[in-house]
């Protein structure tokens, strides 16, 4: 016998799209994903056909609700889910999810984060359905890093998110090493995570330095040396490193942080965090994700779990 | 009767040249300058081109010698003139100058500066031939700063040029604008760094800030209020704070810092050091480039200024 599916959930980045579609107890029976984020729907505002056309990829009923997280409900993209202000509930995200009136079925967006205080401005879309998902897993309180092209570290109490900030990390390392002074060295760069460079260069950030004021010393070393095998380990430990050493105050406080995150950009934090003497536990963004859906979809969708 | 030229001084920047011809007591007699910096000198080796080019513009009779500063000295552009290392003596410059071969006439290219510390490798070239200028009018002391793509600030002691850091302020500026996420919200934003949100984003790296955690409230600043008039103030801000945040240690010990600057770069620097309570001299770098060249010609050519 197949087990009849409970509802459909989303995870629509900018740059990709993950579909699930979940059983009442939130088991995965089937998924897809595509390079189809919003930044590909945007232009013909394609949207409702791209997930149609996925959800027939999985045989999904024609009535089957789906729960949308991500930048799909930003202003402007498939239809905006406005944020919710800090500190947020995160087992109320459903409360505020907007329903999607051009789509065939029920679909429903959940709304991002936002805080407003001056010169702290912040917003998330997606993170916040992850960190739902570890809340519904008994991760109510604590210190989160979700790296990233722009890492978020999260502080959450008793389920409410109460602060975040934004690093613009990823994007930073993308930008040097294609389009600055450094790029040359950092493409014959040959290190990573685990070369001492990294490790050299978080200590170095933990000490206060400035980042602006360390960038060049990797071209620099490269001149004066003629040679550079460390200069991509060396950029991402200055990068990482100032995100740690700029929540290192907050990290005090916290027996360990939990690190969001897999593969090689888990290895790089656990190993910068490791420097800085903070132990963490690490979670994978995906499932937490479909967890964070699922939760809300039960919320959405009650008599659709009982039956 | 006309003054017969001592001495040509050329100052050879990665994407400008400047040529003076001086008389016997460093006058100028007369000038020219364009946008053939090393960058486009580089592809054909047409240095000696280029410069035999503007001494003709300038009828300087054909023994005139010339001496060079800048990236015309760099490994691979004309001739390398391999770098003095920190602690640099500013008025002896002109002892490791190397001999241009290939030039028709007696060309000297004046070394640049290089700091070896490990994590702080550090070079310059055509900055310290503004600080031998510096000197050379009796400011042989303290902290300078030096604005542009790649900002400077020198620490000088007695005529020796002792520690600097380079920021990649200058770049890093032009990167957020040209291919960040911000870029949109910095196109539209028509602040300078007479907007209060410059000396605000100033203070605000003062008090211990991570830039990488503050740039993408930009954005978010942006998006909350639907608009973003200040991005481009707000962002230099930061920038320039995070220089000044980084060497206030070092500005403790002296009364005033002293800007090597002009226009609206000066008139940014001077601000944010006023925000920071520091003081500071203004001197033109062209003015004192080419009293750095003219020391070093004086030094150079002995028997030419006595004549």
């Amino acid at each position: 016998m197949i087990t009849a599916p409970f509802c459909a959930a989303a995870d629509w980045g900018t740059t990709n799209f993950r579909l699930w579609l979940l059983d009442a107890s939130g088991g995965v029976l089937a998924e897809r994903s595509s390079g189809q984020g919003m930044r590909t729907c945007l232009p013909d505002h394609s949207f409702n056909a791209v997930i149609e056309e996925h959800l027939k990829g999985l045989d999904a009923p024609a009535d089957l609700p789906v729960v949308v997280t991500g930048m799909a409900g930003a202003r402007g993209a498939w239809k905006e889910a406005a944020y919710l202000d800090t500190p947020a509930q995160l087992d109320a995200l459903h409360a505020k999810a907007v329903r999607v009136e051009e789509a065939q079925r029920d679909v429903r967006i959940l709304p991002g984060v936002c805080q407003r205080r001056k010169g702290r401005e912040d917003v998330m879309r997606g993170e916040e359905t992850q960190l739902a998902g570890a809340c519904a897993e008994g991760r109510r309180s604590g210190l989160f890093c979700l790296p990233g092209t722009h890492s978020k570290w999260v502080r959450l109490q008793e389920g409410r998110l109460t602060e975040f900030t934004t690093f613009m990390t990823g994007e930073l390392f993308a930008l040097m090493t294609g389009h600055s002074v450094l790029a040359d060295m950092i493409a014959k760069g040959t290190g990573d995570s685990t070369s001492p460079a990294f490790a050299d260069a978080v200590s170095e950030m933990l000490g206060g330095t400035a980042l602006t004021g360390r960038l060049f010393s990797i071209r620099a070393a490269s001149l004066l040396a003629n040679d550079a095998p460390d200069a991509r380990a060396r950029l991402s430990g200055l990068l990482i490193g100032a995100e740690i050493a700029a929540t290192r105050e907050a990290l005090q406080g916290d027996a360990a942080a939990t690190l969001i995150a897999s593969g090689a950009q888990a290895g790089a934090y656990e190993t910068a965090l490791s420097v800085a003497g903070v132990g963490c536990g690490i979670l994978d963004g995906h499932d937490l994700v479909r967890r964070g859906l699922y939760s809300a979809a039960l919320a959405l969708w009650p008599e659709r779990s009982a039956t």
